[in-house]
């Protein structure tokens, strides 16, 4: 049984949200006030835990970074304004430099968005470490996951994969050095807030339909999203991507090509956002894609109404992808 | 270094809460929406770990109620009406029905609340369970810790005691059955919600000043209000208790006074709410304590000037105590 499945058959309950807005399986869920309606806060939480999330000799202040990163890479992907965190602690022993570190490298992605630790929860244990992550969004801005249709244009962020071999030389017994840059993608990737923020305003007028963050690999990601807008709209979506598209992150340009797709497509950690946005929206993101601080975005592909993800190369040959996702009792460690 | 001064050095910035209406160090945090300035969000998060919060061979049905329960009695010793949760889980390995009995037990508790589980996040790793509760509260009604005043009233609710005993028997090699009151009271504890939001609309007209939920004894928890209201007033302030009047579980009644009074003082897991008022909310009190469907009400003792926790006994003589609460770090094991 999957990720998915287990949290499908135990905690997904048949009556649907009531007091929640948004409920289980997107990348935050969405709240309303019922003393102020129109509020709407965004909330995720993420658990970390040694050997399975990070390595057991990684650096504390990466980590402290990290576990907070993919959190808000959670609020980015739902296009919401990062308002503040708690932390949740286990730790084997209290070793003061160790919390030092990992102290120091929250507090500095936090403070970098103005945002605070305002509670949490510290205890004994083995090594774990959950956050909970609370934005604002704007309704209409909100960037779901069930929104997509056919005929939208794929589009993704940054550069893919380093993240995924940083991890492969590790386990082959050839780490990369700590300075190298996958090593960074790895260790201290970069929440795309201000992409989700931007991407919140273009959904309000309609310009952006389903947005996903990619920690699982693209294609496991994007096939949520084909998912939940197909069982959302009740017909068939899947999708085209083209190959010769998908941006590499430079580290991957010396493998061959099918050993870096296997590293765009299933491998995890790249925290950059996928989005869907109809044909329209071109010119606006084309425009988005070039503004000073803003990451690059790159149009990999086509939604159709033929089910499944398909990879179509420079032949115009496809082929059809599993869509699976990394999966935590798969048996794979990190 | 124990929990509270880990979190003080590495986890509490200087510069105070800005978005946070509340920060750390009560039972929730507070937010406010910007875009709703008159909403408050409360919002708490526990973990709980095998071995430190809960035994092995725990009936996973009652670890669902409780780890949801901890998290509820926190909104209660807020005032907030439970809105939602979302749940973090570290599982060893699949099992099905243990997923089964821990997800009934705690949608048991979230049914009987009308909140729902909104997300989260499951993963391989040690067992572990962390909950984030979000509820909301009329800012004048929020029970905070650090408004209470010296000529206040200290009372708690229900009765004390009960799952200190139960662990103590059980790690004497005297477990008592599963269907012991002790064992209930340990292992099913009942947030005191109900009671929460009566405290809320009192404190709203001033006749409730301060309030915290029972979960690491009696002692070490009034200890936290005493001196985040006395550092907020810039005042001493402590408190006396009589110990005749302090209200304990009837499995209790047995043991000699001493033995009853470190259970009652120093035992944790009561999840009852400790709280204090001004003289003139007795009679609302007191009709309140036997409102049909409310917990009983216990007036204990006074706050004074006179800084530290004091038990009075029927002689009049006074003891000090240490107000040492149950420390994760202390090498204690639940």
């Amino acid at each position: 049984m999957g990720e998915f499945e287990l949290i499908r058959r135990f905690f997904v309950r048949s009556a649907g949200p009531q007091a929640a807005v948004l409920g289980p399986g997107d990348d935050c869920a969405l709240l309303a006030a019922a003393t102020a309606p129109s509020a709407r806060f965004a909330v995720t939480t993420d658990l970390l835990v040694e050997g399975v999330h990070f390595f057991a000799d990684v650096d504390p202040r990466t980590l402290g970074h990290k576990a907070l990163a993919v959190n808000l890479s959670d609020l980015a992907a739902m296009g919401a304004r990062p308002v503040a965190y708690l932390l949740a602690l286990a730790l084997p022993r209290v070793d003061e430099s160790w919390l030092e570190a990992f102290s120091c490298g929250m507090h500095g992605l936090a403070d970098l968005h103005g945002i605070e630790l305002v509670g949490g929860d510290t205890t004994q244990g083995p090594l774990t470490i959950g956050i909970t992550a609370i934005g604002e969004v704007e309704p209409a801005g909100a960037l779901r996951r069930d929104r997509a249709r056919a005929g939208d244009d794929v589009w993704v962020s940054g550069a893919l994969g380093a993240a995924a071999f940083a991890v492969r030389q590790r386990l082959a017994g050839q780490a990369l050095p700590a300075s190298h840059p996958a090593r960074t993608r790895l260790e201290q990737p970069t929440p795309r807030l201000a992409l989700g923020l931007a991407l919140a305003e273009l959904a309000a007028q309609g310009m952006v339909h389903a947005a996903i963050d990619l920690s699982d690999g693209l294609a496991g990601d994007l096939s949520h999203v084909l998912e939940r807008s197909g069982a959302a709209t009740g017909g068939p979506l899947g999708a085209v991507l083209w190959a010769e598209a998908l941006p590499f992150d430079a580290c991957l340009s010396e493998l061959d090509a099918d050993d870096r797709f296997g590293l765009l497509l299933q491998g995890g950690d790249d925290y950059e956002l996928v989005f869907t946005a109809p044909v329209r929206a071109r010119d606006a993101l084309e425009r988005l894609s070039v503004r000073p601080g803003q990451v690059g975005l790159h149009r990999i592909g086509i939604l159709d109404a033929v089910p499944g993800l398909r990879v179509q190369d420079g032949t115009g040959s496809e082929r059809v992808l599993s869509g699976r996702a990394y999966q935590h009792f798969g048996g794979a460690v990190i």
